[in-house]
C-alpha cells in the first residue's frame, strides 16, 4: 500500500487518501469557517491542481511514511461523514455538482488502484498475487473468428448529448463526417499477438511509427508488458504468474505496439468518432471489474452484437490524438483543470477495461493515455477504409 | 558548416551532402551496376532511412571531420552530373517522380540549411551574422490592426485534389464537416507578446498544457527563442543581433507557447481544416526565402485580402495533430519512410515562412513539429468560434 | 520498513534481512546439504557479493513488498537458533571466524539501520520522529573553547597489530613517516558552521575542491543535510525536528563540505595516520549508540585527555584516501569482497558516532565514504603542520 | 581544429588560443593599462579560473565557431609580440615565473592537443590519419622478457628539493617509509593484454574495484579504447587504423583496467613513491613527442639501465591517489588554481609518454587523471611486496 514503482504507479494508500482529498478540498471547503483537517495531507494528496497549491511531487509518493494506512482510514471515514452530514442538511446544485464528480472521480482511482498494485507487485520476482485463490472465468468452447464490420459513414453527431453526468472533454456534442470503414468484430487475440512476435513483429522498423521504433530500441521491447517467457509465455496477473489464454484480448500493449500491430495486419487502427458511431446500439455491459475476474476473457462467439466485447474487457486504442471538441469549454475554477490541460500528446481509448467499474462507462467515455504507457489494461480492434 | 548545436540542428555540410545522397540513394542507385560513391558517405548522410541501411547517429552529425567541405562540393557536383546526363538519356514516370520528389526534399533543407545555421550561431555570445550587412525591409507605417474575420463553416473537402506535386501526407482529398469559426486577420505580432510576458503569462500555470507548463519551468522560458534583454528585447537572427520590431509577427515560439498565448487572449488556434478553407481563396505570395530578407515583417495594412500573411513570414501553429487523412496509403519501398512515420506527438503548422522557397508551398502544405520546438520560424494567427 | 528514499538508504527491513542473509549464506551454506530457506531470499537479501549471484539491484530495494516484516523477523530466528545450533554442536576455528565477522558485519548494520531511518524519514515534510519522547542529553555549561594540540611525529606504526578481530583493512601493521602536526582539541562546532556560512563559505568557489564545487551547485548546497531554515536553523534528527545546539559538534556535512570549512580556517584535515597515533593513548569511550542520545553533544570541557570527542559523537573525515595498507592481503573466497574492492575514490572516517555500537570500534578501525556523500552522522576536527 | 568530440576533448582551436590566453590574462594584464583584445575571447578561452570570471564551460568548446583558425593565429601572434617586447624591456622576477609557468603550460597543451586530435578523428568510421605517410618505428629484433626488479625501501626523500621549475604539486621534499618492493622491468605489453582479454580478465568481477565493474559493464569495456577487431585486433592512432605491435607497450587504458590487470598477474601497481625511487639514477631519455613517432613501441631488450621504458613511451598508472604532499601550500592568486583544487578522485602517473615534450619531464613530475579516463596515452608497469 505504500511504495510506488515507478512515477505513474501511486501507491493503494495516496488512491485512498487522495480521493478522500478531493471531497474535502472541493465540496467541504467551500463552507465558510471550514478548517482543513491537516495541511500535511493537503500537500500530500493534491494531484495536479496548480490553483490549490503546492504538492508532492508525483515521482516522490511512494516516499509517504505517515500517514499511515489507519490515519488514512480515519481520514477517509471523518470526511465521508462529514460529507454525508452536509447532504443530508441540503446544498445547493453546484455542490451537487462537485459530488457527482468527486464519485466519478473515484471512480477513475478505484480502476487505478487495481492497475498501479499490479505494477507495483509485477515488479517482485516472487510475483506476488493480489489475491487467494484467482476467480475463474468459464471457459469458452467456440472458437474466435473475427470478422470485419462495415459502417457507411457520412455525417455524425459525436460526443456527449446533455441529460445525464459527462466529463467536460465529452461536450459538447458536434457533427463529424466519417467515411464509410469497417472494424474487426473481436479484440485481437494473445494468439494474434505471439504471431506477431514469431513474424518478428518486434524488430522490423518498418512497422513502427518513428518514436514507437525508438521506444522498443530504448525499452527493449519484445512482448506485452508483464509477459515472461517460461515454458511459453506466461502473464503476470492480480492472481499472480498465469498462463496466457490465446483466445483472451491480448493487453498491456501501448500505442505504439497496437499502431505498429494494424500495419502488421494490414489494417489500421479506428478513429474515436468510428467507434463511437459502432458502439451506439449496443447495451453498456461487458467483463468490467464487476465480474471481478480482473483479467480480458474470450468472446462469447454466440452473442447477438455485430461487434464482441465492445465493453469491458480492455481499453481500445483509437487512432484519434486526444484533442478539445470543436466548441470546448474548460470548467471555471480548479475543477476546471480536470482533463483540458492533459491534451497533448495522449491517445484516446474507448469502451472501459476488465477493472472499470461498468457504470463509470459511456457511449461517450473518452480514457487518454501516452503513445508509450502500458500499464493499464489496453488493447485494440482494427479498422480499415471500405473502399 | 561543421558544428552542430543541438541533435536537430544539423550542420550546413551535413545538410549539402544529404540532399545529393537522396539522388544517389533513390535515384543513381536503382540502375543496374551503380556503385556508390563511398560506402562512407551512404553511411553518414542517410538521414532516417531504416530500409537502407545503418547510419551516422543524428546527433553526431558535428562530428563529422571527413570529408571536408571541399570534397562534400565535388561529391554534389559529380552526382548532380551523373543525375543531369541520366536524364537527358530519358528515364521512366517512375524515377522522375524520384527526381521531383528529391527537389522538393532539397528545398525543405534548403530552409533548414538557414534556420540551422541560425540556431547553432546563437550558441556563439558573440551573435555572428551569417552574413553582412543586414538586407533591410520597407518600413511599415500603416498600423496592425487585427480584426476577426468569419468563416460558415459546413462539410469541406481537404487535401490534395491531384493533378501537381503534393507530399504523400497531403492525400487523399476527403471530407471535413466544420463548425461556424472566426480567425484573427493578422499574426500575433511581437509587441502582442510583450502584452503578454508583461502580463506574467510565463508564470501562470493555468494558461498551459500540462506538458507546456513543465517545459517552461524545466527549460526556464521566459520569452521567446533568441531574445535577450538588452536596453529592451533584442533578438538574434541571420543578421545577427537585432532590435524587435513590435509590428513584426512573433517567431520563434513553441506549440505550448502559442497555444497559452491564445488561451491567454481568450482564443484558440485553428485547425489545419480551418486555416486550409480560409486561405484558399488567397494566392500563393508573401515574405519568403525569395525576399531574402530572412525575417518576418509587419503586414502591409492596405492589403485587399481579408487575411493578410497567410503566407510566407512565418509558420502558423494549428490546433491539428500530425495525423493521416482518412484513406492515407504510404508509398511503397524506402520512399514510403517520408512522411507517415512521423505521425505522432506532433501538430501541423501551415503557410510557410521567411526561410521558405516560395515555390515550395502548396495551400495544402503540411509542416510538423513537436509542440516544444522553437527553431524554426514558427507563429501564430488566433481563432475562435462563431456563436 | 519498507520505503528507500534513496539508493544508498536501505529499508529497515532490508537491513534486518540482509545481516541474516550473511550467516545463512557464508556459515550455514558450507555445511554438505543445506537447503536455503529461500532463492527469493537469497536474490533479495545479497548485497553486492558478485561470488555469490545475481542480486536485487540497490536502487530497488524498496520495492521488496514481500517478504512481509513479519516474515522477515521469522527469517531472522530460524537462522538464528539453526546458527546457534550448529555453534554447539561446535564448528572448525574458520566458521568461528566466519561467525565473528557475521556479528560485526551486524553492527555495521545496526549503525546504518539507525542512519537509513532518520534519512528516509526527513523526506516528510511532516518531519516524523523516531521515537517519542527525545532522550535529553545533560546540558554542558562550560565554554567549548578549542585548542591546538601539537605531536611529534617521525616514524610510526600504523594500523592492526593482531590478536584480536579486525577487518581486512586494517592490517598490515606498517611502519608510516609523519612530519610534525596539531590538531584541534575539539570538532568543529554547529557555531563554528554557522560562521563559515555567514562568511559566503557555500558560495566561494576558491575554499572547495573542484569536484566539490560543482557538488555545490548542483546540489544547490547551502548548509549541512538536514539543516532547515525556521526562525533559526533547526536539524531533522531521529527525534524529529530540533533545534541546533551551537555548542555541539555539526555533522551531516560532506568530505567536500568539510575540506572547505578547513580551508576557511586557514587549517587542513588530519590524515588517517596523524588521528590513529594522536588518538593512541586514549580509552574508547564517548557518545556512542549506547547512550541512546542518537545525536552528538557538545564535549564536556573538564576532561583529562588532551582531545575530546576522539571517539563516538561523530565520524571524523580524514584527509586520506581510502587505500590497501603497504602489504595488505584480500581474503579468500566471497569474504574477500569485504573490503579490498571498494579501495577507489572515497575517503577514510575515523572514530565512530553517536549510532555506532561502542564495542565496534578499535582505534585502528577505518571507515569510508564518498566525498560527497552526507546522510551519516560525519564532521571534522582540523589539523595543521608545526613548523 | 574545431569539433569537440566529448567533453574531455577539447578542439585544437581552442587550445592553441587557451595558451595564449594565459600569457594574456596572467602576464599581460598585469602591467598597468593594459586593454585585453577581446572580452569575447577571454570568456571563451579560460580554462577553469574562477578567479578571473565567467567562462565558456567546458563540454561547448566545440561549438565556439567564430573566432576561426586564422583569427586564433593572429591572436596568438600578437600576444606572443607583445610579450616579447616587455621581456625586451626587463620584467620583475615574479613575471618571470609567471613566463616560466606558461611555457610549462603550453607544453601540457602541446600533448593534449594531440591525445585530443586522436579522440577526435577516432569517432570518424573512416580513421583518418592524423599526417601521411605515418613514421616507421625501427623494428625491434631482441624478444621482450620482462624481469622483477628488487628495491630495498626504508626512509626516502620524494619530491622536488628546489633548484629549477616545477609545479606546485611536487612540492614539498619531504619523508616517506617505503617497505621493500619489485618493479617489473618492462611496461606490460600489447601480448600480455591480450593474453588478459583472453582469459575472460574483461568479464571477472572478482578482479575489478567495485566501481571499476560498474565503468566495464556501463561502458561495454572488452579491450583498450580505440582497438578494434579486424583480422586480428587493430588499433586507432594519429596515423590512422594500425596493426597492433604484440611486443609494445598496451596503451589507452584506464587505471581501473591497469588494477584488475595487476591483480590478475597476482601483482600490483607501484606507488608513486615506489616509482620515483626506482627512476631515480636514471637519465631523463626515451620515446618522448620529440621521436615524432606518437606511439610507445617495443622496448629495447640491451639497455643498460635496470628499468626499461621509465621515461616516455606511456604515463604510468601508480596506485597513489592524487594527493597534496605533506606541508603542500598553494601558491597566491589565480594561478593558485593550477593544482590544487584537481586533489580527489584522481591518481598519479608517472614518466611521461610518447607525445610528451622530453624537456617537460621531470623525475618529480606528477600527472592525474581520474579512474575511468583512457584517452592520454596511459600504461602500466607491475610491482609486488619484497618479503
Amino acid at each position: 500500500m505504500t511504495i510506488q514503482g515507478a512515477e505513474f504507479a501511486s501507491p493503494g494508500k495516496w488512491h485512498l487518501a487522495h480521493t478522500t482529498w478531493f471531497f474535502e478540498e472541493f465540496f467541504l471547503n467551500s463552507f465558510a469557517g471550514y478548517v482543513k483537517k491537516s495541511e500535511a495531507y493537503h500537500f500530500f494528496f493534491n494531484s495536479y491542481y496548480e490553483t490549490v497549491g503546492a504538492r508532492q511531487q508525483q515521482g516522490l509518493r511512494g516516499l509517504i511514511t505517515r500517514p499511515s494506512l489507519a490515519e488514512v482510514m480515519e481520514y477517509r471515514q471523518a470526511i465521508n461523514e462529514a460529507v454525508a452530514k452536509k447532504l443530508d442538511d441540503g446544498v445547493s446544485g453546484e455542490l451537487e455538482a462537485v459530488i457527482e464528480l468527486g464519485l466519478h472521480h473515484e471512480q477513475q482511482h478505484q480502476e487505478l488502484f487495481l492497475t498501479d498494485i499490479l505494477y507495483n507487485l509485477s515488479l517482485n520476482p516472487l510475483f506476488p498475487a493480489y489475491r487467494q485463490p484467482p476467480k475463474k472465468p468459464i471457459v469458452q468452447t467456440a472458437a474466435v473468428l473475427s470478422t470485419m464490420v462495415a459502417f457507411a459513414g457520412g455525417l455524425e453527431s459525436i460526443g456527449h448529448a446533455g441529460g445525464g453526468f459527462g466529463f467536460d472533454n465529452e461536450f459538447p456534442q458536434h457533427q463529424e463526417y466519417l467515411q464509410p470503414y469497417r472494424l474487426s468484430s473481436h479484440l485481437v487475440t494473445n494468439a494474434d499477438w505471439v504471431a506477431f512476435i514469431n513474424d518478428g513483429g518486434y524488430r522490423n522498423p518498418l512497422l513502427w511509427l518513428s518514436d514507437g521504433w525508438k521506444t522498443v530500441q530504448t525499452e527493449n521491447w519484445q512482448m506485452p508488458l508483464y509477459w515472461v517467457v517460461r515454458d511459453g509465455y506466461q502473464t503476470m496477473t492480480l492472481d499472480g504468474l498465469q498462463e496466457i489464454d490465446p483466445d483472451a484480448p491480448v493487453t498491456h500493449i501501448s500505442y505504439f505496439e497496437a499502431d505498429a500491430y494494424a500495419r502488421w495486419a494490414g489494417k489500421r487502427l479506428p478513429t474515436e468518432a468510428e467507434w463511437e458511431v459502432a458502439a451506439r446500439p449496443q447495451k453498456i455491459a461487458g467483463n468490467f471489474a464487476n465480474t471481478e475476474l480482473y483479467r480480458p476473457i474470450a468472446a462469447d462467439g454466440n452473442g447477438l452484437e455485430p461487434l464482441k466485447q465492445i465493453y469491458g474487457d480492455v481499453w481500445e486504442w483509437t487512432a484519434s490524438p486526444y484533442c478539445a471538441y470543436p466548441g470546448f469549454r474548460t470548467s471555471a475554477g480548479a475543477i476546471g483543470e480536470y482533463n483540458g490541460k492533459f491534451m497533448n500528446g495522449q491517445y484516446v481509448l474507448r469502451g472501459g477495461s476488465c477493472v472499470t467499474p461498468q457504470d463509470h462507462i459511456r457511449l461517450t467515455y473518452r480514457n487518454f493515455f501516452y503513445p508509450h504507457q502500458r500499464w493499464q489494461f489496453t488493447g485494440l480492434r482494427l479498422a480499415e477504409d471500405a473502399r
